[in-house]
């Protein structure tokens, strides 16, 4: 057996929600947006001859956009291929301390898998039996902090007032507020940066910018963590965002009219959906996402998730403890939530 | 001063070459293709549509048609964001011995930039007289070897049976063998990895396929060290390639004709000018790659570039001892090949 085997790093990787072959499903499984990405975003094309050029490796024109858009300097942002390559380099990044980090026990579940990796030490912090963040838990020595808001796959958005308290309560440490969702609810810790020099917030287009197929993600904070960043990211790869990428991204920030409008509509789709499944049987958790959480009254999650996925329908399934009679059911257009509420009405009436 | 700056990762990051805002340049300084990407990677759009969904984690369509031109399983290839990425993501995966790891002290400057981040033990072991590669230098306990073959930025190719002696000598660590850019010369070493279980070769689209700003890079090996990639990959980020690259890297792939042709212009021209220039005092190594190493008997290789530049020709000058009398000169078409010859004969004949 060559020894090469003892050097090869191990790790158990972290598993995407499940992409079927078949288009002929209704697919809310990863939160994907049901609408496509604004109509710029179709229009517009790279001048293909440009393909055989290296892009911009700082991605000026994306960064600027965005530092315009949030109303920050672009010393300010940082690009990346979606928000996990932005959330990889800033764990391999800022988290170099022999402490633990600290993120909550039912969270995204990419955190472990990036810990891991790096074999950065952590703990994670239970959520009270609301599955909320316990403050407290965060005041303790610790390597750095990470947690989504609003949280996933719970979509429970905690007040800007409790994650101030956590930044102001870790002077010494690195806390990254990851706001995948924060566009469906909730307020963003954005003018935070200015006033605590320890914060990240991390962004992505796969969700309210529909645009999980070009993988863009961002993180703004303050200029001295963004070279950070980027000082990682230039020895890892120069050339992250590929030209499409860059082009595609820019056109989405500039047409904010229809970004609005499509958060606007799945927002309203969501409040309909947790109502008609609540005559159902089940409880949402308050989402500030654009997932619901869900739970029924007496028939088993996994049980109605295999009954789904029979029927072309499918959504998210965590088998771990204490969310394991949960559904994560990522919100769609109101003709798809349509057919899985009808699907469940008829489900949940035959169930025996 | 807050203490998070302790725990911050300190890196020199690699700089890429630049690229200059000015698009009227000649521009010969970072290896690109001077010919478009096959015509099927203009005339193929993905459905816009698409790009609201996450793409395939497996990259499946491209791995397929990889291992397919090939002659390998599908489990054979690993695919990333420009061979940058395969190569970080085999630093890492590979190399975890506490013995150094060996590559040439003239090479890809990238090396040893990934060894610093990932904190890696590395030997750079000197190039002889002719940069050549001293194989003997391999020989010796070690915790893995890279190097590229033909070598950056000499352009030298080693022969298949070096390769192979090196590799034969290290079965007890992983041998990356980084083909970048084998097409404009010199044999593969693909065949071997049929013959030995520690051998992984990189191969990238930027240079023969002509597609730098798409960010496509890939790895070949035997399966078991593929899924090792794969792994890491899973635990770093789970959809690396975008659409676009997945849907355009497979067209490329499919157009032969198209890339055996381009290549040969290159090689051709790269000929041609090798010979010009040396009637002006030029010497260049033997290159076997899509640049040639070039070195004046009188004038400094910095003061040519500086004169270039001003004429809006950029070149590749590395400021580092042994090389910093050599300009790193891109194979562009004919026409701008004649242009800078035009100007290094008036330039040479001006000199004093």
């Amino acid at each position: 057996m060559a020894s090469w085997r003892d050097n090869i790093r191990q790790v158990e990787p972290y598993v995407p929600g499940e992409q079927p072959k078949n288009t002929n499903v209704i697919k809310l499984n990863t939160n994907e947006n049901p609408y496509g990405p604004s109509p710029r975003v179709k229009a517009v094309q790279d001048n293909e001859d440009l393909l055989r050029l290296y892009p911009d490796p700082t991605a000026g024109a994306l960064v600027d956009a965005l530092a315009e858009y949030h109303g920050v300097d672009a010393s300010q942002v940082f690009v990346g291929v979606g928000s996990d390559d932005v959330l990889a380099m800033s764990f391999l990044t800022f988290f170099n301390s022999d402490k633990p980090i600290l993120f909550p026990d039912i969270t995204y579940s990419f955190y472990d898998v990036w810990a891991e990796l790096f074999r950065i030490p952590y703990k994670q912090m239970p959520l009270d039996e609301n599955f909320r963040l316990k403050i407290d838990d965060y005041k303790g020595e610790n390597g750095g902090i990470v947690f989504p808001n609003p949280n996933a796959p719970t979509g429970i958005y905690e007040s800007l007032d409790h994650v101030e308290e956590i930044i102001k309560n870790n002077p010494d440490v690195i806390v990254i507020v990851d706001e995948a969702y924060i566009d469906f609810g909730g307020e963003t810790a954005l003018p935070l940066i200015d006033k605590y020099d320890n914060l990240v917030v991390v962004r992505t287009f796969s969700k309210s910018r529909s645009m999980a197929g070009l993988r863009i993600g961002y993180a703004i904070s303050n200029p001295e963590l963004i070279k950070a960043l980027n000082d990682v990211k230039y020895s890892y790869n120069s050339y992250t965002m590929n030209r499409p990428s860059l082009v595609l991204g820019v056109e989405s920030i500039h047409d904010d009219a229809y970004f609005r409008e499509k958060v606007g509509q799945i927002i309203a789709t969501r409040e309909r959906f947790v109502k008609e499944i609540a005559e159902l049987g089940f409880t949402c958790l308050p989402s500030s996402a654009n997932f619901v959480f869900a739970t029924h009254e007496s028939i088993p999650a996994k049980e109605i998730f295999a009954a789904a996925k029979e029927n072309n329908i499918y959504v998210r399934y965590f088998d771990k403890p204490r969310i394991d009679n949960y559904l994560r059911i990522s919100i769609g257009t109101d003709a798809e939530m349509d057919v899985f509420v009808s699907f469940l009405s008829k489900y949940v009436k035959e169930y025996k």
